[in-house]
């Protein structure tokens, strides 16, 4: 007998991201500038960096397994009750539970095609099969095409990310509001909203719109400048939400993250400034790939994606011939999407040093041909 | 269609262990003295406190997923391959992943009655059954007993602790060696030596000694003091410790963890300066439960299970008084152990306090009565 599961056997050795840090491995030069894992360089809260440093002196005990008082201050912030949130290790951490409470193998979940990869790696890991809704020709998730292919496949799970990462787009509420009213009864509707803090305020439903088949995603990973910390939540009906009980680590986030994070909560003042400078950097950023000839597209988020108007391997060799330049970027791991990088904000000096790997790697590789 | 698997929904609610965070709420009385999780109360190394809080500064980026700078500091430290260690969120983290990488919902695995409960709780959350062997009447595992019960069920993983939790106890590495020997080869050995820093060195057996069915399980949580940050690796031959890439959250530990546990491996001086605090409280708690006119057992960890002398009532009766004044024990939770109530080891003010409120609790409740 094995001594792994069939469904372990069966899966493969691949990662959903290769993280910067091997690069630098892999290549020997540190990178200048880490502009691809859609971080916030500009950092957390003061306060929130001051409220770890202190409680990495009681790193000896466990945190609360039950993340009471973040809990309670996500709640109070957001004006839904305490029985609506549910604390865990980052998005991923929170989509990797619910994969486990929803998809038995051979279920099916639905999700766009070149969409959140991670979501793909947990379905995979836990045997569901994935299938997929192309973009729209503007480079935009398909909520029709996701209505139609849920009511068709009545799929355990439907993931939809508003804002979407990887091109940055967005759906006014009203259209997701279709979608959380359309999807079938017995189709849970992975709403992340990972980068829901940066977007138009019409971008977001009412945070009070519950429904037993909905659950949302906020992380402290990106506008609160914690992707380090691994701390995120999810929103729902109680009797949705208390699921994550049964199955999550419950002393799985770290003490040192949760007093960030609360302190982090509570200082809306620091979120509304840094949001502010990820917006004029969004807007620097669109301008130097304007500069630089290539197509940005609207972002409401903390990243660009850029059209390089050319196919995947061009889009792939400027993508290498940047990081050459010590600059971290990133790009959509598939077609259509695959034509474009994707580019995280960053300070002035940041952007800098992306404008010029970004003309040295066009000047090194030439433009597109014409098609 | 029900919107969570058949699994999920037969799962309870109830989770391994109750935080002192949640007594708290419930009594409204904060605790004086934090005795119950077997932290260590004495903190992690100085280097540690300060690496964490200058890596809260970068808490906005990810930390490296593959855990390359700490598991080369890992195998370096303990002599053996880079590619023997992965690295996790706590041992709750990877023993989660293990049972998820060994069970499908029917299988069995076996542990001791009364040992770790968050062992149990993964495997029933991915619907294996657990089956248990008993102690030894002198209250240490039963070896004996796990070989005759692995070769007769033929268990996807059977778990042993050593040094054991909750009783304190270990066994010499010549008997876990037979233990290792004996397991069946489609059986994984689940080998947890949380405790093992602590234990004297005739404990362990040589950290060279690999079989494809053997994983054994070390934190950052007990000696190292660092239980608030979540960080612990396995260690097996390649093939297996490779297993765990596939379904493990990778960007899951944190880059404070990360940076705080390189430092702590690299300060050995305060490893032993702490294990000699350590063994030293050891010896001031047994003699405070001797003078209680209680039986404290021998101990190899930075607890001592203390034997009441009574029933489990009796002892849950005690715990309940000690917790009522500001004292946070916990005991274990399944007969015949639970005669016992456990307590970590503290600085001689946390003991001090533990010594008064056991007095006092003793003279409520009364000694146990006669059998």
């Amino acid at each position: 007998m094995p001594l792994f599961t069939r469904l372990a056997r069966s899966l493969p050795a691949t990662i959903p991201f290769v993280g910067p840090e091997a690069i630098e491995r892999r290549t020997g030069v540190p990178f200048r500038a880490r502009l691809g894992a859609n971080e916030s360089v500009f950092g957390p809260s003061p306060n929130a960096i001051a409220a770890m440093a202190e409680a990495a002196r009681d790193a000896w005990a466990y945190g609360d397994p039950e993340n009471h008082e973040l809990k309670r201050a996500i709640a109070d912030h957001l004006g839904i009750g305490f029985d609506n949130v549910t604390v865990g290790e980052g998005i991923d951490g929170l989509l990797g539970y619910l994969v486990r409470l929803t998809c038995a193998p051979g279920d099916v979940v639905v999700t766009s095609r070149g969409a959140y990869p991670t979501f793909n790696f947990h379905a995979t890991g836990y045997g569901a099969s994935v299938d997929f809704v192309p973009y729209r020709s503007d480079d935009r998730e398909d909520i029709d095409g996701l209505i139609e292919r849920a009511k068709a496949l009545r799929p355990k799970l439907v993931y939809f990310a508003n804002p979407d990462n990887p091109t940055g787009s967005w759906h006014e509420a009203e259209a997701v509001e279709r979608l959380i009213a359309e999807i079938p009864e017995d189709t849970i509707l992975v709403l992340d909203e990972a980068y829901g803090d940066l977007a138009p305020a019409a971008t977001l439903p009412p945070i009070t719109l519950m429904r037993p088949n909905l659950l949302r995603f906020r992380t402290f990973s990106k506008a609160y400048g914690m992707a380090g910390m691994r701390i995120a939540y999810a929103i729902g009906e109680p009797n949705t939400v208390v699921q994550f009980d049964k199955v999550r680590n419950h002393f799985g986030v770290s003490r040192v993250a949760q007093a960030g994070a609360l302190a982090a909560i509570k200082d809306q003042d620091y979120l509304r400034a840094v949001i502010a400078r990820i917006t004029a950097a969004r807007h620097r950023l669109t301008d130097i790939a304007l500069t630089a000839g290539l197509t940005p597209l609207p972002s409401a988020t903390n990243f660009v994606a850029i059209d390089c108007g050319g196919d995947g391997d061009y889009a792939r060799a400027l993508l290498e011939a940047v990081i050459r330049r010590g600059v971290f970027i990133r790009m959509p791991g598939v077609a259509p999407l695959d034509r474009m990088i994707r580019v995280t904000v960053g300070r002035d000096e940041d952007l800098a040093l992306f404008a010029t790997a970004l003309a040295g790697a066009i000047e090194e590789i030439g433009a597109p041909k014409a098609e």
